[in-house]
């Protein structure tokens, strides 16, 4: 995979800022390389960018087809023309986040001092720093104030950071399946996908790269078990059920040797999502970032009660949550919207109908797709966008 | 660990049935042994015992310290004299499961062809062959019925398994927090436990004890993730929320050094649930057991609507379920419940008010006991049963 990933590499875009950021840990990592897409046109006023922050397993390929797997962008069905978030009125950016591995600064990249891969010592990174590196982004697109900030799962968490720490450069945000703080609940899960990673033999301490070896059966345990988190019981059974996938034996008179000797499809979806995933994903990055959300407590953060935090926001919100979603539960999104009211904040607040759990956020939901739509327009309007910018 | 199971092997109570068991898959089991424990008197008559089954990673000691452990019985606050079980009046049978590895013929047992353990070569068992061990057990008791069959998550599935298969020898059923069927959900983390275990580099094929090691990481892991859906998120928030632990580096003056080198409290609870577990479970027997579960699916056994199985059922059922047990839903108590009640059954059915998740079946939790107590004491005034019975 190693070599695949410097043949794509050569093509992810990149922004080099060289002189570097400094981490929340004290560290300095310099120079700071922040890959991106972008989509649209940005107004001769700078003012109708839209930034979209990615989910822990994500990448800047929101609408295009990714370099790796030539599957469509991760959110291809929201993101263009005329879609949701029209790229004809608006421009759209999307950056690998620091600690990812699609060419923007992590695990994967050249530590200056020691001239080798940072591998698993990679500094430890928090969404503070995460979206402290986005800004450097946007600072070299000459962009004062981002017209919208959206997110979804991690990317929500990035929203409210940016909204936290930048509240004079985001018009609008749009945190979409997320919460205020990694739940006890998510930490534990994290945990459980790091040790898994921790017990392959073929993790050699994080220097699997060094061994030229991957990870690669504990990073595919890790993203199984991700992947259950992400959907719904009604989603399992609805999709799966307890269907069986035969494996080799032909079905014998009775249906327990189809019993012993198939598998569940289930099992073989599942099966397939692991390994699928390490095609695409760098185990220390994966450790990186999940790290980064369990840090992630807004309140905290800000040594505040989380309405302090967005006293003075003129920020207009719309945080939107999935009925069936357990992951990042609309009991979350609620304690947000709660303490953006007791702010005086400007927000709405939509959980969306759905059986399909946490993923929804990635899905065909018509219900969300109009929230998106009417949300994006209103704003606009607000902020005086005309409807359409093209170049030249 | 294998010597220390060897020494503890030696003190545990064993019924041998030489004829064995032919199981579903086909394969004849001989001799087959079932280890278990026995708490109170057995009435002249015959008719005060009731049969405790165990979950996946239980055991027959109920009521008794743990051999290996030392701990109190898993069920010790609700099995003994003048407890909700009362072993006063109650015959109390509890008895290892077929498959498991405290004494019961399973992955740690002498195949009798090749002289050697069976490790992973042990036949495929479902919840049909559990039952009909546990049956062989209670002939060699020469109880013809049994007062009442109690279990809880997978000793529910059994408790249905005796009310479908031996419908005359079950006079009173307690399925607890448990499913007529393994759900699709349940299946897919269980298929991350077998991920998770076949990853390890000391598994060897199932062959480990062969190669003296264990797979302690990789069942571990396992442990951890189960461990996480028996508890709820408000569970985990109470017990643990954020809260850190320190490892080893002293605080310094802003509180980042403690974020990046401690851990989460959560972490650390799930490191010790994980590390804990491998002293006391076999891995092949763990495999064995969760994939019995998975084939568990009372309707499919009996190609039969759920409500046909129990038609002409006189049992009576008391079905329990707890409002935050997500694995085990109470959505799925109460699909069991409108069959019975189709079929004409005699039952009730309570859901406890708990916050404490799948696990609440084994705590304390004083409406359960209320209910316990309340359900056998009005079935042993309708079996004519005394108020105590001791032995001499």
């Amino acid at each position: 995979m190693s070599r695949e990933k410097e043949v794509t590499r050569l093509s992810h875009q990149i922004y080099t800022h060289e002189e570097g950021l400094e981490l929340q840990c004290g560290q300095m990592l310099a120079p700071l390389d922040i890959a991106y897409q972008t989509y649209g046109t940005l107004s001769p006023d700078r003012d109708n960018a839209i930034l979209i922050c990615h989910a822990l397993t994500g990448d800047q390929y929101v609408a295009d087809p990714h370099p790796i797997t030539n599957k469509p962008g991760w959110w291809a069905r929201m993101v263009g023309p005329g879609l949701p978030i029209d790229t004809n009125r608006f421009f759209v950016i999307c950056s690998n986040v620091l600690g990812g591995c699609m060419g923007s600064t992590g695990s994967l990249s050249i530590c200056r001092e020691t001239g080798q891969p940072w591998d698993n010592d990679f500094p430890a990174i928090t969404m503070h720093d995460i979206t402290a590196a986005q800004a450097k982004l946007i600072d070299h697109f000459n962009i004062k104030r981002l017209f919208a900030v959206i997110g979804g799962s991690m990317g929500g968490m990035q929203v409210l950071s940016w909204a936290a720490n930048y509240p004079e450069r985001v018009f609008a945000a749009m945190p979409i399946a997320t919460a205020p703080y990694q739940s006890a609940q998510n930490i534990a899960f994290n945990e459980v996908s790091r040790q898994a990673i921790f017990a392959d033999p073929e993790w050699h301490g994080g220097k699997y790269r060094v061994h030229n070896t991957l990870p690669a059966r504990g990073l595919g345990v890790a993203r199984m078990m991700a992947h259950i988190t992400y959907l719904s019981e009604e989603a399992l059974t609805r999709k799966f059920g307890r269907r069986m996938r035969q494996n080799s034996v032909p079905a014998k008179e009775n249906d327990l040797p189809l019993l012993f000797d198939g598998m569940f499809e289930v099992e073989s979806y599942l099966r397939h999502q692991g390994s699928s995933f390490v095609k695409r994903f760098d185990a220390n990055s994966y450790l990186t970032i999940s790290r980064a959300m369990d840090y992630f407590d807004l309140a905290a953060d800000h040594n505040a009660d989380l309405a302090e935090i967005f006293r003075w926001s003129s920020t207009r919100f719309c945080v939107i949550s999935f009925s069936s979603d357990w992951l990042f539960s609309t009991m979350q999104s609620r304690q947000l919207v709660r303490a953006l009211n007791r702010a005086g904040a400007n927000v709405s607040f939509v959980e969306i109908e759905t059986d399909r759990g946490h993923d929804a956020f990635l899905l065909e939901e018509p219900d969300f797709d109009r929230t998106m739509r009417g949300f994006l327009r209103g704003a606009a309007a607000h902020a005086g966008l005309k409807e359409t910018y093209h170049a030249g």
